[in-house]
């Protein structure tokens, strides 16, 4: 008799709460609060006063299914009557469907890496030329006779030899069925879709040429946070659509570290590659979708990833890349069947990763080198940072390459930041604290904001800095902050915009323990930059030109970043803000196949250097968690705004 | 109501009778027969008296359910105990598993093909060498350090660079995937399959050297009738064994013609295909299972088949090989997945097909044409003849080929012949009428006899000649045959052996009906040599080798083979007799990828001459419906026969 224990066995009144956009389902009894039931699916969803209902941040929307709420105290009435509710306020009384805002697909409108392609076509000339791996072609083919009646794909070899450079023809299967038909239904006037192979082209398409349709490829950066891609048409090179999500992984852990340990219990690995494969293909579906293209009309992808995410993305044991000596599997990826991963395209689509380096440089590196003139300039130095949740950099010219890696931290993508977000829309991007005390911002889609990401944090941090609003260690001036310095559940804190006036309802605030995360996460990544140029024996003039890579937003405001200490103080001109730089390069990857022979010598060439074996490290480290730094000489710039005051 | 209608619907009491070795099923009513059941499932078995029960033709084995049995007077009691039964005389009372004899796998015991091979070495030196598209190699992994930490794929192709010409490496995605856990399983110390492609060397397979697994191939004749196919190791080009079968097609009709009609209907050419397939799959599992390799040892397959049943192999629409001009959908086969057609190998397994010529000369004819000695022969001209259910003719050398077909028909493959069957267990593979009347013979495995496969007809057909049992039109001359002449269902008939001595128990007799199926057989094939080599102007006497290919069996006696005029009376040494050609060249393709040059060259090299067109056509054909001939000087040495007599 199983009455009256506590549920271990499946009842038939249980009740299934479906979470959107993951295909989890879940079990639950009658009673249990949405936040019990997310936790239970080891789904994330922030939470700061512990399910109390103040708080205000388990927010979810429920899609379908009715429910009994506790207290709405901290849910503004628009968000109630939009559907949204407070988890830990919401007990289930049927069975449900809700989504987690948090994973609500990132609205993104423009990204500066097609607008850094627009700005630099002429330097970038050398790898902004359409010659991709996958090609259309328009054939007209002279009818058979009874002496001439050699089989279709040979009658088509022979006019695609008049047309194209001749090379050995393969075709694939599902192209050869419908070829016969193909032929005779456009009396000879036919599309084909060719992938150029080295040596090999091989049909992988064919349709009557009187029917109109796009070939399509995709450039995507899967990032350990957030997944952004474009949809491109390859027969022009256009950016047809571009959209962007949390990558579904988090549910394994934040950074890269904590996602190879989660993959190492069974099915784990599989999952976390579901969730990879989930988030890409439904920025696929909503890309297409916008750009009124069908699924089949994507005929290449291209992927760049850090090493643990290319790993992931393939399906790949990722353990060895963190246990001595740190070997990948793969280095250069082999060019893949999309279908082998999952990832619905055409059917004979193919995806290409940019190379790997080592377990701590990925193809984000490779592929954003590629979006810079690096490789192209003689024996000018430029240095390449990207800061994501792992920092990386490249220093070098033609002739040799130098890359370290540091922990920097997700801070400057919205990650672990109290208000943080990406840079999509709603977030803050720029902030301006004015002398009276007052605060502009600029929203991203100009609504109310929703959160501040990586150019708005760094703006603010600057700004507080300058204004005196903090010291040289992040904290608080006392209570000079004119009524904006308050008491938050995670300590003393800064309102940027009251409840009353943001998306969500709750008061945008930075916190002590953010700013010291931030300053973290800038304290890394100088001390890369410091110990990478020493270590090649370069002082900071002799680099020509910084271009930098990451997740900020649209616009990073380098006087900013120079004075929290994050950048290096040279002269103005030499910065280049990059934007997604290794969707950049995955979008130059797509275009041409020159770029893919020029990313696998990038990667071949790179040196890799351990910094934490390095001596002085922590040294650097320990000076670098200052505003801007301990010795101050090194900012001169931001030494004199401070003279001058 | 629907009660009282003759059952329109299916009913709850409906039986289920399955056929195997087909994945069909038939749902009837109680009481129906056997052989109603069988007509029904549309599949073809053999009755001479239209079901009463008399000839015995019918017989099927019932595997599994009872029946109710009316008459089995024309069963052998042996057979009815091994549960066999006659289809017109079996009433079905409940749900029965039955197998259709016509469709056991044929029990082969060895092929003249591997006996040619070994006999022929030395000239075929050329074709005759280890050098498979698909390699094993070992290798031994230096254990990777922190200072040279590269990615397993990388460290691979550095040792195979030592071992192996350098080529671009590519690998398989599954293989990618058990990489790192081979390596470290094995202390570095794997094996790797290779697929070698022209530039690029693919990794398809990776295990740890310490275990032991076989790397084989299939090579695979695919005939209109039968399907015949060997394993073999490619490790050491042995043939491990070997397995064939009815072509389960014959479904859908004897000859191709048949089948391209068979496939207009929606979902047929589906159907021929898994038909196919499924014979294929069936003789590839018996074959690793007497080798004792798994379907995973098995890395690469090379077919050669007509250009229907290559066609048809691949799904593709074969309507336009016989709509004028006759245009096939490809004359050269891309390499692809065996996985794509379904083939149960190893899932990385790649295939080949040997190349067509046109509409009417397939792979069976090229794969044939590398199994002889023409391509390696300068001046001299040999003459090929391939007598499948289709007859195919190449004449020509180093320079030149030139083809033709003729629709010989399946006579001597045994089909539409009454006591006919094609060479494999049981099959009488030579006759001798003795002086005083008695029949000597050699049954294929030594045991009773089930019927006489091609060369045992083209003896028996040459013997009655001989001896004077028929005249030269074929007809049975009155009452000479001592006993032997009787009254069939088909007409006038010649007991070879009687009931009592045969497997199934019934007569084995050749009527005047399959003599002159035999002599439009032979007839045809003797006039499309003469009008090919009337139509590039050699005599007979310029041919210096006579290669012979087909499914006649083991040994064709080439002697009884003039004397019926289905061969030239030629000087006997000119005379090869290949058995199986194209299996045999099939075999050679799997062995080396020279020999997918040299194929791909021979199809190209070939012209192709329509002999209905010829204008001489009828008049050769219709002297050619003799025995041996009308015009007896194309056969010296025939007429001295008669003459001595």
């Amino acid at each position: 008799m199983n009455h009256g224990q506590p549920g271990l066995k499946e009842n038939a009144d249980d009740l299934t709460i479906r979470f959107l956009p993951f295909s989890i389902s879940l079990k639950v009894k009658p009673g249990t609060t949405l936040l019990e039931a997310v936790r239970g699916a080891q789904l994330p969803l922030k939470t700061t006063c512990g399910g109390k209902g103040t708080c205000g941040d388990c927010i979810v929307k429920i899609l379908r299914g009715a429910s009994k709420k506790k207290s709405s105290a901290a849910l503004p009435d628009q968000l109630a009557s939009q559907g949204y509710a407070l988890a830990c306020q919401t007990e289930i009384t049927e069975s449900l469907t809700i989504e987690l805002p948090e994973f609500e697909e990132l609205a993104v409108k423009d990204f500066a890496a097609s607008r850094f392609i627009e700005e630099n076509k002429d330097n970038l000339s050398g790898v902004y030329e359409l010659d991709a791996m996958v090609k259309s072609v328009e054939l007209l083919l002279p009818s058979p006779t009874l002496e001439d009646n050699s089989g279709d794909l040979k009658r088509i070899k022979r006019e695609l030899h008049k047309k194209l450079v001749p090379k050995n023809l393969e075709c694939a299967y599902s192209v050869l069925k419908k070829l016969a038909c193909s032929i005779r239904e456009s009396k000879g006037r036919i599309k084909l879709v060719l992938f150029e192979g080295g040596e090999t082209r091989t049909i992988v398409d064919v349709w009557p040429a009187q029917k109109k349709r796009m070939v399509c490829g995709i450039a995507c950066d899967v990032g350990t946070s957030t997944v952004v891609l474009h949809l491109v048409d390859l027969e022009n090179g256009k950016i047809l659509s571009t959209a962007s999500s949390y990558n579904h992984q988090i549910k394994g852990g934040e950074d890269v570290i904590s996602r190879i340990n989660y993959a190492q219990k069974p099915g784990r690995l599989e999952e976390l590659q579901d969730l990879v494969v989930l988030t890409v293909n439904n920025l696929i579906r909503k890309a297409a979708r916008s750009a009124h293209a069908a699924l089949s009309d994507i005929y290449f992808a291209s992927f760049a990833g850090n090493t643990t995410m290319t790993h992931l993305f393939l399906n790949l044991e990722p353990r060895f890349i963190r246990e001595e000596p740190y070997v990948p599997t793969i280095n250069d990826v082999p060019i893949g069947f999309s279908r082998e991963l999952g990832l619905k395209m055409n059917k004979e689509a193919k995806f290409f990763c940019a190379p790997l380096v080592g377990s701590y440089v990925g193809g984000d590196i490779t592929a954003g080198i590629l979006s810079t003139p690096m490789l192209r300039m003689s024996e000018k130095i430029s240095l390449f940072i990207d800061i994501g949740t792992n920092g990386e950099l490249v220093a070098g010219n033609k002739e040799w390459l130098i890359t370290c890696a540091c922990s920097a931290g997700p801070a400057f993508e919205g990650g672990g930041i109290k208000s943080g977000m990406p840079a999509s829309e709603g977030a803050i991007e720029k902030v301006r604290i004015k002398e009276d005390g007052t605060i502009d911002y600029r929203v991203i889609g100009d609504g109310k904001p929703r959160g501040l990401c990586g150019s708005g944090l760094v703006d603010l941090l600057a700004e507080l800095f300058v204004h005196g609003q903090i010291d040289r260690y992040g904290k608080f001036k006392g209570k000079k902050a004119s009524g904006r310095l308050l008491e938050t559940e995670q300590g003393l804190g800064f309102l940027v915009e009251k409840g009353d006036q943001t998306f969500w309802g709750k008061d945008l605030v930075i916190t002590e323990r953010d700013i010291s995360k931030l300053i973290r996460t800038k304290g890394a990544v100088f001390s890369a930059i410091s110990l990478l140029l020493k270590n090649v024996g370069l002082s900071y003039d002799q680099i020509d030109g910084l271009y930098i890579g990451g997740g900020f937003g649209q616009n990073l405001d380098v006087e900013n970043a120079v004075r929290i200490g994050l950048l290096p103080d040279l002269r103005r001109d030499k910065y280049h803000y990059l934007g997604n730089s290794s969707l950049l390069g995955a979008y130059l990857i797509l275009l041409s196949r020159k770029n893919m022979d020029l990313v696998a010598e990038i990667a071949e060439k790179m040196t890799y250097i351990e910094l934490n074996a390095e001596p002085g490290y922590m040294n650097e480290y320990t000076g670098s968690l200052f505003l801007p730094h301990t010795d101050i000489d090194l900012f001169p710039s931001v030494k004199q705004v401070f003279h001058k005051k």
